[in-house]
């Protein structure tokens, strides 16, 4: 986190007109701009603040926050690199109207930029990187002992998962019914007596470190605002509070780059709000959010109308329909928007069904998703601490899929960066890919002996080359075909090998071909074919 | 059709004050009002004419149409029995201010009132009755040869279906190409000089005879407003023309209670149109309409935003959607409306990938689509009637799969009122049914040697009792199993057989098993158990 403290000086130097250090971030970095103001009454309520940003080309009204103690701040992550300059707007006259400038760097190595829809079903950092989600789930994990969030830490990063799901305000757990969360959102008497108008700036700032410590392992944090996980009653505010909150957050964490907005868990499953209410709550977050970061909201077991404007992409609960690549796709063509399978049931052994997976059948869902052009979220439901699991409150994982989804992910990583879609929507639901570029076909629970080339006509023509690879993703190996083929037309809708050549596969379950098209130097193509 | 003309004579007992004959209608039928006007200029856009009609509950404005010769009508379906008067508008003297009125008698035994949504998911005619909705598709029927078309009448008065999509302006076909259509909807000069500002009212009082041959048939007519097949140019009508296009035909074709509107086929091949041309032209007919007919939209690969509050219910093409119940079921949590899979790909044998299914792939397609809670559409394409088929053309069926749907609409017509439900969504894609009533499991290309029961929790308790039948979906056998099974508790999910009985299948595809609980008279319970 960059932090900026420069606040004084600044002022300093714009007062006395002398040259003075201007304050430096990274761009898609955090300004953070801090003043002191009133600390009477309640200035969560009562006190209005924030400050509008301009490069000269863009400007951005940011809204700040109270920290508490008299402390008031704002947050901002440039967009451009330059002067940015800013003016705060409050409704006190200590906070408003104070003027300065800052230098927006360019972004070191490591910086892509927030995460953004690319190509209407696949994600992409603001630099043009690709971002392909290999996500998981760890609801409380900010609410564990510290020294098992720092495990966690050490977990992820030595994990394949580069998105986490995480819960903002505590839920119960097995762990939590016994022992109470290290602190709390709001300002009151655990577990249900909150004054709702009074946050609790240490909870959200250890939030806040959390979040910067993901960032620095290159994970995206999915914050999810609200969960229907009643114990704690902060399902109870009324739309008043709920808006409050939605505007703290956001104030507070919306200039990190790897936030993304889940409104809601399971939705449905809350029972005090509506469709109604949730439609009202993303499009206030659409409106005041000057990061625009991702939005979405996960179901229990009603969908909702994901084509509401508001969302970016769709977080569906969904199992069933990742057991098999052609339902997978189908939710895509409805919306026309990245679809994620968030929670697709755990990798574990529970006496419930939605927690019972077994690794391969947690691979084999990651699988089916990816070839049908979307997105899949892992879970690990093993109870191994503290009576919990990791995918409740982190620690070390348990089960056997997560070295296959690094695998994955591999492969994922030297896929086209315009994104994995169906070659052939409705026909061929085994097969994803870039037309005449790049071909992943999974063969899911059958158990094929031999493969021969056959290729949907779209951007293929007579005589391209192309390689092929066999791909074990439970074994987690890529063998290459010898030799090459080389396109012949088969009838109004395939292309074939001229050789009619046919590889042999082992006849065993989980097994994928990857065919790349070789470009004018022999070796498969990355991306766009040169002259091509 | 309930033809009206006693127009003259109603106003001559009215000016006369003397006792005289009321005209009566069935309820649900069609009143139709004839009255002499101007014939000069173009009456198709000069003259506007309808009527308010009133039972002194509920008052409906009934937009009227020109029918040539000087004479214009206005049609409405009286929603409910008894004394019904209307009072004529116009922007003409001659047509407006006219007073009268009917009565609206009992519907007769064959007249269960218009079709609406049931049940969220479902179907029902407005008396209650369910509608069970087994579809064909004859494109182009009403513009063959006579002959033909009364053929085709003939076929469908012994054929499963109980609609068919129909388009209402002509298309090219491999027939049309060499024999012009008999009539046009428009003045002007094939193939594409058309005067879209005037109708040809034979063409339409043609399509009204076979609509109304339809309802004699009890068979509803999906009535396809546009379509995309551009060789006689009807898609070149701008906004203007397109809306005095709709109005028309809401007027003259609105009052017959088997009309549903769908307003094109492949909306997304007709390329002169985008999506919010469509919702302007939905949004019209939701509006314009007084009888409030289903409204649908049918896709090509684009899928429509059905979540749109004009749309009624899912007209979906996607085959691969019934591939399999598990894909089947995923539309209806999307949007919450009935599911009508009205193009699975058709049966024949063509070199076209989407008109050559077996008999045995579209019954599949079919038994996919039931148990999943949706409803399926047939199409026959064996080039057998002037090198046409019968889904463009009418005439004989050739396919294998009608005899097939006919038994499974035996089986539809037996089942629950409140309609076939997934049981157990996303765990078991192969059930569907009423909990605690009725169960329909179909196990597709799978090919069980045995099977036993195993009933998810919901409605279900110890101690209940359910018989079962083997359905042999392909060879149309219902078969008895002995004796009766009795719930037992076996895990947090489900129930079984408290003996423990398993039954023999024949280990081949097509099987499908219908479990029904035992009324307190030792018969399957139909819809409601008594005392249950």
């Amino acid at each position: 986190m960059n932090l900026i403290r420069h606040f004084i000086l600044l002022l300093f130097s714009t007062l006395c007109g002398a040259a003075a250090t201007v304050a430096t971030v990274e761009k898609w970095g955090v300004f953070e701009l801090e003043l002191t103001g009133p600390a009477e009454g309640n200035p969560f309520t009562e006190v209005r603040f924030g400050a509008v940003f301009t490069d000269g080309a863009s400007t951005v009204s940011v809204p700040g926050f109270y920290d508490g103690n008299g402390v008031y701040k704002v947050r901002f992550s440039p967009g451009s690199t330059g002067e940015w300059r800013y003016e705060t707007k409050s409704n006190r006259w200590e906070l408003t109207g104070k003027l300065g400038k800052f230098t927006a760097t360019p972004p070191g190595p490591a910086n892509h930029g927030p995460v953004q829809v690319y190509n209407t079903f696949h994600f992409a950092h603001a630099d043009g990187t690709p971002f392909k989600q290999v996500g998981t789930t760890i609801y409380n994990w900010t609410d564990t002992p510290e020294e098992l969030q720092e495990e966690t830490l050490r977990t992820l990063a030595g994990a394949p998962f580069n998105k986490v799901r995480m819960l903002l305000t505590p839920q119960p757990t097995p762990y939590q019914n016994r022992f109470a969360p290290p602190r709390w959102p709001f300002v009151g008497t655990p577990p249900r007596a909150w004054d709702f108008t009074r946050f609790n700036p240490d909870y959200f700032s250890h939030y806040e470190k959390r979040v910067a410590e993901l960032l620095a392992l290159g994970i995206q944090a999915d914050v999810i605002l609200f969960n229907p996980y009643g114990k704690f009653g902060f399902e109870t505010m009324d739309a008043a509070g709920d808006e409050r909150y939605v505007r703290y957050v956001i104030a507070r964490l919306g200039a990190y780059r790897n936030v993304w907005w889940s409104l809601a868990n399971e939705y449905d499953f809350l029972r005090t709000k509506t469709d109604a209410d949730w439609d009202r709550l993303g499009t206030l977050v659409q409106h005041c959010d000057p990061h625009q970061r991702l939005r979405s909201i996960h179901n229990g077991a009603l969908i909702f109308d994901h084509s509401k404007p508001w969302i970016t992409h769709v977080s569906m609960q969904n199992g069933s329909a990742v057991e098999e690549s052609g339902r997978a796709e189908m939710y895509r063509g409805v919306w026309r928007k990245p679809v994620v399978y968030d929670e697709v049931k755990y990798e574990g052994v529970t006496e419930y069904r939605w927690g019972n997976l077994t690794g391969r059948q947690m691979v084999h869902r990651f699988w089916c998703g990816t070839v049908a052009g979307t997105y899949v979220g892992h879970g690990d439901y093993f109870a191994t601490v503290n009576d919990d699991t990791f995918t409740s409150f982190g620690g070390k994982l348990t089960g056997q899929s997560a070295p296959r989804l690094a695998f994955l992910r591999r492969i994922l990583e030297e896929s086209p960066s315009l994104g994995i879609d169906p070659i052939d929507k409705w026909q061929d639901a085994n097969t994803g890919g870039v037309p005449g570029l790049y071909y992943l076909s999974y063969f899911g629970q059958a158990t094929p002996t031999e493969w021969s080339l056959k290729l949907f006509k779209n951007a293929v023509a007579e005589g391209q080359r192309y390689q092929a690879e066999i791909i074990d993703t439970w074994d987690m190996t890529v063998t290459p075909v010898e030799g090459e083929f080389v396109t012949k037309k088969f009838d109004n809708y395939h292309y074939v090998d001229a050789a009619g050549r046919t590889v042999k596969l082992p006849g065993k379950p989980g097994m994928a071909v990857r065919v790349r098209r070789i470009g004018t130097d022999g070796k498969p193509a990355a991306n766009v074919l040169p002259g091509d």
